[in-house]
């Protein structure tokens, strides 16, 4: 089934508390999203399976948690504050702002040009003017007085927090190269964007790791350091297939020209996403040799080297840095797994196949009905289910609506409490339950006794 | 034994990689810092035994997490705008710029004064200004036109996010009265302050959950409502003591006089600890009416209500917020697991008594010298706990040293591999090794395959 509209998953979220418009009630803002409680549930679980993937279950990356506004000549000593920015141009008529290198990209469709092909403003044909350098930082002033002096940025990217603690992390952790260190918080972008959802935003949370290692024998021809690469890209690649559960065949690598790279990037490789509009960035994972850690060292005066026992030398560690956006990877969960198919009774059925550990709802308990004999064996199994599993309990509206409603928001098990349950005209009951499939709508019957075990092979404890 | 001085327990967090100062090659940068590959892993672990209290066990409290950078009309309708702010005054000979209630406070000592009592500049006794109200709220410009109506601000709470979206969240998520929206969000406050290791930063990540419930039948006399307010202080100081192990004998209650409290609070409780340098606050639990919901409804035009079923009125649920500092309560746990005892041979060793859910670190796999004899059992359990447990090898020096290593880090469990472990001299091996546990120093002997299970008695998964 090929990928949803954006409008679709938009409407979606909204209506089952994933992701709202940003303080809606007055009137949203531009580019920014809430996360509702179906929404961060999902996000702590992408960036929990993240973190056990790249470090608790590796044994050279550690994590790191690096304060968001920090000393200002951190963004000038990694080269933001001369380079991070767009060219941008002025409408002289009516005054709007573009991106220039958007209009010729074709973002707002054919663009008016004039005499020499120079593009005019797209909404009135009037005259731009030059480009200009905008930086995409967020600047602020800390303490009361507003000077230059006081100022700071909000980070655009999490990595240059983990290079300026190369040396900390190294030594407090007594780590041998090659390892890594890993960070997921969040970062900003002053960008004008015509905005698309979650997936370009003012603040987005990043996942990222500097993996060093030892600088290559020939710079020229790095080839352990272009093969070390490519195996974080594979290992990367198979995260979003096996652990996140994205198709494979909307899954593609694209590497990146020489005439793309920065001047000190070595390789790049995108792992690309096939959006509703086309083929577009998941994940970059950049070769960005030893350039980040030399312009802090030059910058601070600080040596950032490692001492390498077996020669005695002093060196500055190479990196390759698999940079993974987390509010993106949560918006293509949703749309991958958006799935519309038949019901039991042949009525299409929205279904959101999450792999189970990504499922913010791991658990529905249902009675069969709103029925004061079915609640306290039903709310005696919520109890025993949810310190297990983010369980949740409904017993509002038909049991076809309420198995809608969970598949709806992904929920892997629906266990249901019936009259067989508990007896009925004064017949004991069997004390069994009836665990209902997400994907396959199959049910089983299992003793109340049983139920936890017959849950644990389904979906994972949290 | 009474709590550790501040610079014991700063020299430990850096040293053993918990807490940098925040970009040190640059010379640092004031009251901020960086967490470390340890304290990364400590801050997840209470922000997680937050969550799992706050929202997973419970059965009335959703997760929500809004952006950070939002429509400033929410900062309008909160009153910070206008009201958060601090009385600054600045010296007239040397600039120096001072909070005026510090300077009453004592927080410089004792002050020069004027022939009329009014306080001099602590430095150099200059006249001061008279006190101006600056508004501690960081100020961002968003898109490239820097101007009033592209201003926005970084949140100084996280409360205000839950308020503006409590329509959304109730209907999305189909929620009746009383239940609670929880977020862990990282918050920003431009304070002039003489700054105190991480009890008081510049940014800091707030654990807060506000409960709505139903308004009492008496506004002038809400017994009910006081009496959910007392739930919660009681629920919230046994989390301290019960889920995150503070010594009860260092934690208060505190009820704020009428004269403290804001105008439309009806009752606010801190949980007071007991610093080296003094009781402070942990933890307030306010009762803070109907005061935002109706505020925000009054601004933005839209009816913050809840319909009542019942009574088929619209209402404006009155909330309780518990308001947890997630990076305050992570000083607290260092100061208060910090401990000094004897060690085997009566010399002095330091242990962090961490809850082990806590842990950073919860086993440490400790082949008893650097051996390949040792090495492949070693690295097989090692690789076997891995996925289990946030786990550590280590095999450079000493046993005994590397005891003190792991106590002085809080890890529950040492798991020691020797050569009775693999045999030696032809003599096959046992299989079996030794659990030692960090408070007692008690050693206990059990074979590989029981190894699971016997660390699962006293460490809890992740």
């Amino acid at each position: 089934m090929p990928a949803p509209d954006l409008e679709t998953i938009v409407s979606l979220a909204k209506r089952r508390g994933f992701v709202f418009p940003s303080a809606e009630i007055y009137g949203g803002f531009a580019n920014a999203y809430d996360y509702g409680p179906l929404g961060v549930e999902l996000k702590r679980n992408i960036r929990e399976a993240w973190w056990r993937s790249m470090v608790q279950e590796r044994d050279d990356v550690v994590g790191l948690d690096a304060a968001l506004i920090t000393n200002p000549l951190v963004w000038v000593g990694s080269g933001h504050v001369a380079n991070f920015t767009d060219p941008l141009v002025d409408c002289k008529r009516c005054q709007r702002r573009f991106r220039a290198d958007h209009l010729e990209e074709g973002a707002y469709g054919e663009v008016p040009r004039d005499a020499n092909g120079n593009p005019l403003c797209p909404y009135d044909g009037g005259e731009l003017t030059e480009p200009r350098q905008f930086n995409m930082m967020f600047r602020t002033q800390v303490g009361p007085v507003a000077d230059e002096a006081n100022m700071a940025y909000l980070p655009p990217e999490t990595a240059q927090g983990i290079f300026v603690n190369f040396v900390n992390v190294q030594q407090s952790m007594r780590r041998k190269l090659p390892f890594g260190i890993a960070q997921t918080r969040v970062s900003f972008r002053n960008e004008i964007t015509p905005g698309r959802f979650i997936f370009r935003t003012l603040e987005f949370e990043q996942m990222e790791m500097e993996y060093f290692c030892m600088p290559p024998r020939d710079r020229d021809n790095p080839v352990e350091y272009l093969a070390l690469h490519r195996q974080w890209v594979e290992e990367r690649l198979r995260w979003y297939i096996e652990v996140i559960g994205i198709a494979p065949e909307r899954l593609r690598l694209r590497d990146h020209d020489k005439d793309e790279l920065s001047h000190y990037s070595a390789a790049t490789t995108d792992i690309e996403y096939l959006f509703p509009w086309g083929w577009g960035e998941l994940e970059g994972i950049a070769a960005r040799t030893d350039f980040d850690l030399s312009s802090h060292a030059k910058l601070s005066g600080q040596p950032l080297t490692y001492f390498d026992e077996d020669t005695g030398q002093h060196v500055v560690p190479w990196v390759i840095e698999p940079a993974a956006g987390l509010t993106r990877t949560l918006a293509v969960v949703l749309l991958d797994a958006y799935s519309e198919e038949p019901d039991e009774k042949g009525e299409k059925r929205v279904v959101l196949k999450f792999k189970p550990r990504l499922a913010p709802i791991k658990v529905a308990v249902l009675p069969l009905s709103k029925n004061d004999a079915l609640r306290p064996t039903a709310r005696r199994v919520y109890d025993m289910l949810r310190p297990l599993w983010m369980t949740q309990y409904d017993e509002t509206q038909s049991i076809g609506r309420r198995y809608r409603r969970q598949d709806e928001i992904g929920t892997p098990c629906c266990v249901t409490i019936d009259f067989q349950t508990v007896g009925e005209d004064g017949q004991p009951g069997d004390d069994c339950v009836t665990i209902r499939d997400r994907d396959t709508q199959a049910q089983v019957r299992v003793p109340i006794s049983g139920l936890v075990a017959a849950l644990e092979e389904r979906v994972p404890r949290c």
